[in-house]
């Protein structure tokens, strides 16, 4: 058997004259946080864990191209969920659900070893439930086809392509500054700490579609996980982004309240150039839908910068337009709008981004009503 | 740009009849768990969290196969880990190491919905720290060239390939049972909820090393993590079952125990046949080494059945002896010799988990000696 773990040692090289090495960007080659951990008080929890949710069970004809290659039934399509549960148990759930090439550790520590949003939640009261998308991180993705063309028996194209960003694009399309090396005056991103912002990168298969469809098993699992919570908030960011809305269409009852963050779009009137194929927007009927059932908040950082980031801006707020003429609770959350600034696309990694939070959580006090009990009141053992 | 998504959606099939519904296997179309999950006392933590240890920054000439291809500089082979700490801090730091085609879910959450032994140590005073093997879940891995295959760039079997075992298969490798659907008649392991421990495979494409190779990333980024916390205990299982050795043996002060479970091999006298090249048996000069700096303890669980497994057990039974003579700390735990029957592949899930963790510490107390305080000793916010 052919040996695909020796063929792979890669021949990525190592930047000797690592560019970000000027700005005082903590050095990749010794990039690991320990040192960096911030410590608050004592967190206590009535529970903490992961599950899974959603899923298929399907037969592959490739787990691994031996000859002949390893073949049966296996599981596809489910979500990985890691979730903490405070004491205090009034509060309605909260699902978070990253953004493109990225997983759950978006809401978890900082890269500069702050509290993430994960954390600030359930020390709010809240239970948290943080998922990866389907296709990336402890979610996995089918390998079948790339076993197949591995072994000859499809053609390239066959196969998913991934897609990560790297330093340079990501620090544009994150607006960490304008062009990747130079900050903007006021941003509020550690980007001391940008190469552990890239640590968190996972090669993405559900790209180019920089709004994830609705649907995709993602927004699948996020219905199922909202309903069997009796209605949680989930706030979704970036290519996750308009996922809350989706899973609400599919599952009212299982979305007490839609947080839509930075979105690749909304789908109200402009339709994104960049999906493969024209994304529709959403009809009356949908809109119709969503404002009977769901409270939807729609929020965006700032220095928007270019085209792109203002064309998703305008789309999100005839959004909002469109569900408030429908009768619909909506409000855009525009963060200059508030007096807060310098928010870069990763607010919830910002260094204010508990601010930003707060800002969130005043909305679900005010507009999201909890539908039962959580899932914490069971015996204790 | 042609699109690798929708060429991608699967040629998957659902399985009507599934295979496994006969032994009353919860169903898969309805595998969430939440309705499963126990919950136990409240859980106090000092901190908790996640970071990336180690790494490189490359540049890739292929980012996303677009035409032209993205490009830029990005991370690989960072790991990814999080952490609990308790409120007592006298006790070692602890880093668990999954297996094959699996994450850092494997110490979490049972599939039937139990504490896992990320909780139950930290529970027992004891830092707890959780990796995802680079190549796998949130430590992602590098996909330029599974890419450049895509375009047509590079052959085939330039890129990686994906293991996975899938439910059969796994039944077997795992010992649940003699084969697909018969669970042995004393198995510890909870197989209704067979479905979700398939929920928690990953795409591996380190295998087909059964055993991590002495210089893999992992290996490396175990040895800084360890030392970042001035000494660990490292457990490893399976496939990473090894590494706690070779994290020694490249920085003895990085590990302060080595727990060493159900290993792919020992390398103490024979030569795995699966390896694609043979696998160097430790020189005397590594015994000696290992003998001198690090406290060994080998676990085996039970129905070991197959030669393979046996042949394992043999192996690392000549470890120990092997650094016994050398004048070193090396125990042999094998669990049907202390009374502890039953116990599958995947002990730290099997109903009588606690009870082996409980040995686990045992071990640890009498044999390691903390070296440090732990990194939770810092000022609070």
């Amino acid at each position: 058997m052919e040996s695909p773990r020796t063929v792979a040692k890669s021949r990525a090289f190592v930047i000797a004259g690592f560019v970000a090495a000027g700005l005082g960007i903590s050095n990749p080659a010794s990039a690991q946080n320990v040192q960096d951990l911030k410590t608050y008080s004592p967190l206590v929890l009535n529970s903490r864990g992961s599950f899974y949710v959603g899923g298929e069970t399907v037969y592959s004809d490739n787990l691994w191209p031996s000859s002949p290659p390893l073949t049966g039934e296996h599981r596809i399509n489910q979500m990985y969920v890691d979730y903490m549960i405070p004491v205090s148990r009034n509060k309605v759930p909260v699902v978070f659900v990253h953004g493109g090439g990225l997983s759950g550790k978006t809401w978890g520590t900082t890269p500069d070893g702050r509290m993430g949003w994960d954390e600030y939640f359930v020390r709010k009261g809240y239970p948290t439930y943080v998922v990866d998308q389907v296709g990336r991180g402890r979610s996995g993705f089918d390998h079948t086809n790339t076993n197949k063309v591995w072994q000859g028996l499809l053609p390239p194209k066959s196969m998913f392509a991934f897609f990560t960003l790297g330093y340079s694009l990501r620090w544009e399309a994150f607006r960490v500054g304008p062009e990747y090396g130079t900050p903007f005056s006021n941003t509020k991103f550690p980007y001391k700490y940008f190469a552990q912002l890239d640590d968190s990168a996972v090669p993405d298969n559900t790209i180019p579609t920089i709004v994830m469809p609705a649907d995709s098993p993602t927004v699948n699992n996020l219905a199922t996980l909202g309903e069997s919570l009796k209605g949680a908030v989930l706030i979704g960011h970036s290519q996750g982004g308009r996922a809350p809305l989706d899973a609400a269409l599919a599952n009212p009852g299982a979305v007490a309240g839609a947080v839509v963050t930075e979105p690749g779009g909304c789908r109200a009137a402009s339709v994104d150039a960049q999906l493969p194929s024209p994304d529709p927007i959403y009809t009356n009927k949908e809109i119709s839908k969503l404002a009977r059932t769901t409270p939807v908040l729609v929020l965006f950082g700032d220095t928007l910068g270019n085209e792109d980031w203002k064309a998703r801006l305008d789309d999100c707020k005839k959004l909002v337009r469109r569900l408030k003429d429908a009768g619909g609770n909506a409000t855009m959350l525009y963060l200059p709008n508030q007096g807060v600034l310098g928010n870069s696309h990763m607010f919830m990694i910002d260094e204010n981004n508990r601010q930003v939070a707060d800002l969130l959580m005043k909305w679900i006090k005010a507009n999201v009503r909890k539908r039962s009990a959580d899932l914490a009141q069971k015996g204790q053992e």
